[in-house]
């Protein structure tokens, strides 16, 4: 739902509270630590990285590029899947470890070919319900055109986890001419929402009954490989790509302006919110743009070639929605700014801490 | 410690039970499921491998091997960590979790590369000790020359982990020429182990207090990428390596010997084990054969480069004490006899059960 359509059902503009900022201790691990936001990138820029650097991990793309030889370069990326429930209208864990690590590698204009899977099961955990969820890793599998071919089994006392997480790791080869990077945004370039945005982080929160009412939305889990390679056939102006997962939108927008050096200005009217997913963002006091997605994508792309793209987009079923949001302008560097139903300019920060509990 | 040593010391000879069979409840996930014995192998073989079924995870080995190019191929493995406590003598979870996938790629005869991690921690985690683990997992990388290049943090609420979990995912090259797999082993061939058995696993366990007892023992959890690579220089002669991790030296040679569809015979005077591990293992009614190790491998070596291949090994630090304890032979076909120190002939089956929990 756009602000348009907004207007129409009378329905105040887009404008709630971003998600309160917890006080930071540091010596603990908060939830805000895994949220996707401010915290979360301090936490990897002091801890993680000083001691583990290297220029693969340091480029801070979604999968690790590594040149194997000197023809082919391939993109591996690891995501750990720890989404409560299980089961939500639309998907479950196993689609989303499936689609979460396709998706990541394929931001890489990779196209993912192999994928491993680490199982952390609690004692106690039902087996018919492991073997649904690895049906569903198969389906997943069988869509994305990507093989399982490694994987491990943990089991831990009863209390020792939450039912079952599942970790995987892609690996995907990165046609020969494609440098797709979230360093590579130029002023100038147009912004491209794939589609409707927060349907499901609302989805999940619907379904661990936490909205407080009874809702439709759908979680939009999906592999997007098929939509990149179709972006990435008709132009080579495809600058950089990256799905809105943890933190949302606005997170990653935030990411490309700072890796890039760049300001990012997008236009409020022009972000698709479906209505049930708005309006169950204004009861809670959630702005969708900081709201999960795990079937999306953002597209930085060059401003002569974003019609073209946009028309491959809305032939394949996962961008039918796609839409120019926003473009690319030089200042202020490293900030995301947003003009309003109202028209007035608002900057959209990094998600600074907690972010609704395991979406993903 | 060998059975001569045992002699000396007046122990009596290594022929302790083996783990009880529990009771099997085929609904519910049991830790025995995680045990790397039977019931693990009943549940892949029922829920995993089945529906994701493909050559490359068929294969049943420690890592899939992909044919990336026609004149390379790449071995990708993938561990989840779950060992607790997180830091016991010798190391702690970040060690094991970079040495443990770095073993798992290089017992196929490849050159590890690169890792990736996913962490998953629990709310109130100590950042500091996070930090150590983490400097831990980078002493490991650079021992064991590889770069950790892409990761993931999740964090769940208190109550839904043990702490940490750390998945690791591992790729090397497999050098031209190198065809290691469990499938490999021939009647003739001589079995080699590379040291002390059940080090790791009574280390683990004497940290968490359940011995009752002090003991000086340490985990011998270490990078054999080194050792595996000092042993193909000398030799092309090696046909199956493998570490006796979860399930220990006795379910590995079970599943090598099943996959290679031949017998093995080993011989209780010549495995060693430490005198405390030995001691350890009497009080608590394990054998040492079943207890897990992170820091040996067991090789099936053709017999004529036995000598050859065990003289590199003792170069190397983490093959000094290594010993040929075995040959291959043809029936019984898919089983492992052990002639004993008093002369008879037992049957070594794999574990059925339950083994510690959590050892790694």
């Amino acid at each position: 739902m756009d602000n348009t359509d907004r207007q129409e059902k009378q329905l105040p503009p887009m404008t709630g509270p971003v998600c309160p900022v917890p006080i930071i201790h540091n010596e603990q691990i908060m939830m805000g630590h895994g949220s996707g936001g401010r915290m979360m990138n301090n936490l990897i820029q002091k801890s993680f990285l000083p001691p583990l650097d290297n220029p693969i991990l340091r480029a801070g793309d979604d999968a690790g590029v590594i040149n194997f030889q000197s023809s082919s370069r391939m993109a591996i990326s690891t995501d750990a899947h720890v989404v409560s429930p299980l089961f939500f209208p639309g998907g479950d864990i196993g689609k989303l470890a499936v689609c979460g690590t396709v998706n990541d590698v394929a931001m890489m204009g990779a196209v993912p070919q192999y994928l491993t899977a680490s199982f952390i099961i609690e004692e106690g955990f039902k087996i018919s319900t492991l073997e649904r969820i690895i049906e569903s890793m198969k389906s997943s599998a069988l869509e994305a055109c990507i093989q399982i071919i490694a994987g491990d089994t943990k089991v831990v006392q009863k209390g020792s986890a939450d039912g079952l997480y599942i970790s995987t790791s892609g690996i995907g080869i990165i046609p020969e001419g494609i440098n797709i990077s979230g360093s590579n945004a130029k002023p100038g370039d147009a912004v491209i929402l794939s589609g409707t945005i927060g349907d499901h982080g609302i989805a999940v929160l619907g379904e661990r009954g936490d909205l407080g009412f009874k809702t439709d939305i759908q979680s939009d889990v999906a592999p997007l490989n098929g939509l990149v390679q179709s972006m990435l056939k008709v132009s080579r102006g495809v600058h950089v790509l990256r799905d809105p997962t943890r933190g949302g939108v606005a997170s990653v927008l935030n990411e490309i302006s700072q890796q890039s050096n760049v300001s990012i200005l997008i236009d409020e009217t022009r972000i698709p919110v479906k209505p049930p997913v708005q309006a169950a963002c204004e009861i809670l006091g959630f702005d969708p743009l900081y709201v999960a997605n795990e079937g999306k994508l953002v597209a930085i792309v060059e401003k002569s070639s974003s019609e073209l793209i946009l028309n491959a987009m809305h032939q394949h079923p996962y961008g039918v929605n796609g839409v120019i949001i926003g473009e690319v302008v030089e200042k202020p560097a490293g900030r995301v700014l947003m003009k309003t139903a109202i028209g007035s300019t608002r900057i959209i920060d990094t998600l600074a801490g907690e972010m609704l509990p395991r979406i993903c």
